[in-house]
């Protein structure tokens, strides 16, 4: 750790945003480079925000009738070819294995980019009747899709994610699974990583190479650009007739399945930083923060100091708090500076003139806020109930600047001066054409992020880019 | 789920016992097999147990100081080759990719068959000091190694396991922590799978690619043919050198760390199979059995029993035990035979009568009794310390299974006779000499499976392989 900390400065975020969130990948030892270019090291911190994201979102799964499995991590080339659209979505980035135990291999096999190709091969095998729907599996697991350019957690020729697969007797019910799990996305976002997240449908052009519908959950970095953090896709019947997923329904008759697919990524981990983080460092969420409370000692060789502390960390513990003390031999200083840095949500501070007056220093982490708390039986409902406090405060300034970064425009220069004087979503109107789409990605390098729900246009709208009547609301920005 | 059970007969056990085990592989739908030779599927029944035995190991070594990471799955084969031996014992079974992105490679990549050399590079990078000691990193993850024969959970292309990394400032604590993990593999082993396990040292000839010394944990199954279930490596500095993994100490000179690695895989799954199970089909051992009871309604079209059984299972869930009800309309036959291929360990039968009596019936899959219980506030309690029950006696039964096929031999001949006649562990001199590993393997098809720690041969025992002094006691056995 210490070395990191020698010059504990970082980029300023409004100086040259893309390098203060490398330097905070690095200072606050989230990950490290490996040797293969585009593969990098989850570190311990980052990895841990990573598996209190499994826990929580493996729990809904399950709550909602979802089983894992595990699918093998190769794929012949062959079988990723029987469904067009999408091999030719995903056979560009590729990473092929062509000599297995010293032998040169027949049939190339290709490393997962995505899996559905193997569950509708499974799926396929074990689905005979109606009584075997719907099966709902998921799989916890890394893929790979070799790419130019990669940004640590934003994209990697590597990553870890969750991919589930249903296949289900109906339509009605594919499509409920497919909004259902978009949900689950929209409120593990807000409930567990405090940030807001834009949601809506993808259009043609950008949805899921195969799929009929896809849905997305859309974060907004504090730069301004859009970060896609999640997508669930409606294949209807496409790869069942691809695949051959038949079964016999109740009427006797042979029929195709209907099938979703949804997955999040570690992209989790960049819109956390992105979103929260500030120039001193992580801000972090502090139902996410692998240690939510560091107790930091002031002069801890002061006789008590030491026992004290690991008394209320044992104390905050049992209230299902998790707690670190901070007992290295460095300054005070630098300990709070390492604390910032790490994004620890509630820093306590504690010395030997605070036990004397029975109590220790709380500073929150998010808006810098400190306060005088007495130590005594009730500190861990307190401490509990700040992490609440501070949860509810992260995602309302997170709301409050994505609220203020969607801006309505209706005419087609304003949609280039939004974007680059402010930043984050234009609405506005669209035809539903690909043509006014591409017109816009053209003039101002920005792509739709999602067409809007529940809203439509008001009778007469024009769509700015191609001037014909507009059938959507739809959300444009710059995005990672 | 059907239609796995129109037969619901398995191959006999003791007729053929490679069939029995294919057969409950699929019939209790632990796996499938994909399109890839040596690649299964683990499905939701196989996957839970691995998940049951991730979160308690997980438990043990975030105990014992250790932190997940995750590493690149892909290696380069330059780096692989920087330790000698460790690339001679696994370039034969490499999967290598020679293409990403459209583009051939320059440097191939080998899909991970082990991660020392990656790991060793990271800490190269990162340790320069004392105060950097030790790392303890482990990572869940799958590898790929090319096997020719392969078999569902005991050799595969591609396995998920576990793989713990540390490095340390000095011999000691490193050989300290290599026996630390050899003890949590046997102690899961015993509280989590009721499997006893042999353990002891590898001889050179056996132990890990790159390893000074490696420990095992060994199963016995019930063909009498061991089954290596978890190992444990000391380095010393081998990999240091070759890596230059170096740190200032504290007396200021830069030396080199001492390193360890170990690890469990999905073989644990098999041992669970192939321990246990009998000519019903699987037999779980409660701990890690995903579903713990099941309750099997008898007229379950009767008012009140649906009702009923659901109330028992919130009662049951609320005692923190795993259920599920059999409300299938299947009969109650058919019922009875799935709970025991799928070898759930306890089934709780209720009907109309059972309800009007205020019992239902218990009976246990690990020796078939039944018992009838009263249905009151104490049935959780009961069921948690039938659990218990089942527990002990199921690893007794394989504890005694296993001291009963401990055969201590000091004639060659003999040596052949039993493994032949009895099966199970030869005990027996060695001289340390690797002609009598080899004369053994040769003439009797075993393998060392370990030496053991405790205990030496009296004064004058001779090897009876080579006629040389003993220095050590051996085991052999036939293994998979």
């Amino acid at each position: 750790m210490a070395k990191n900390f020698k010059n504990n400065a970082i980029t300023s975020r409004d100086e040259d945003f893309a390098q203060w969130y490398t330097d905070i990948c690095k200072k606050a030892e989230l990950m490290d480079y490996s040797s293969v270019k585009g593969f990098i090291i989850y570190l311990p911190y980052s990895y841990a925000m990573w598996e209190n994201i499994q826990h929580y979102m493996d729990k809904k799964f399950k709550e909602t009738g979802h089983e894992n499995v595990y699918m093998p991590m190769l794929i012949p080339e062959s079988l990723l070819e029987k469904e067009k659209d999408h091999v030719e979505g995903f056979a560009p980035e590729c990473a092929v294995v062509t000599k297995g135990g010293m032998n040169e291999l027949e049939d190339p096999l290709v490393i997962r980019p995505t899996s559905e190709t193997l569950f509708c091969e499974l799926y396929a095998k074990i689905v005979n009747s109606y009584r075997d729907l719907p099966k709902k599996y998921n799989q916890w697991c890394s893929v790979v899709r070799w790419e130019k350019t990669t940004r640590p957690f934003l994209r990697g020729s590597e990553f870890l994610w969750q991919e589930g697969h249903t296949i289900h007797a109906d339509e009605k019910e594919a499509k409920e699974e497919t909004l259902l799990m978009r949900d689950i996305y929209n409120q593990t976002a807000k409930d567990l990583l405090a940030i807001p997240m834009l949601t809506g449908r993808k259009t043609d052009k950008e949805k899921f190479a195969g799929a009929e519908e896809t849905y997305t959950v859309e974060a907004l970095m504090h730069d301004g650009k859009a970060l896609q953090s999640g997508t669930s896709h409606y294949f209807g019947q496409g790869f069942a007739e691809a695949f051959n997923m038949q079964f016999l329904d109740k009427d006797n008759k042979q029929k195709y399945v209907y099938q979703t697919s949804w997955g999040v990524s570690t992209r989790l981990l960049g819109a956390i930083i992105m979103v929260h983080g500030d120039d001193n460092g992580l801000v972090l969420p502090p139902r996410v923060a692998p240690i939510q409370a560091v107790i930091v000692l002031i002069q801890s060789q002061k006789e008590g100091v030491l026992e004290k502390a690991y008394a209320l960390k044992k104390q905050l513990e049992e209230a299902g708090i998790r707690v670190k003390v901070d007992d290295s031999d460095k300054t005070p200083g630098y300990k709070f500076a390492d604390a910032e840095m790490r994004g620890i949500p509630i820093r306590i501070e504690l010395g030997p003139r605070d036990i004397e007056q029975g109590h220790c220093i709380i500073a929150k982490r998010n808006d810098g806020t400190k306060r005088t708390v007495s130590i005594d039986e009730t500190l861990g409902d307190y401490v509990s109930s700040l992490i609440d406090t501070i949860h509810e405060e992260m995602y309302r300034k997170a709301k409050d600047f994505l609220d203020s970064h969607i801006t309505m425009v209706t005419s087609f220069d304003e949609i280039g001066k939004v974007l680059d004087e402010k930043g984050g979503y234009v609405k506005t109107y669209w035809s539903g054409e690909l043509a006014s789409e591409l017109k816009i990605k053209e003039a101002f390098q920005a792509t739709s992020r999602c067409i809007a729900e529940d809203e439509y246009p008001p009778e007469g709208a024009i769509d700015p880019a191609d001037n014909k009547p507009a059938k959507y609301i739809i959300y444009y920005a710059r995005a990672y």
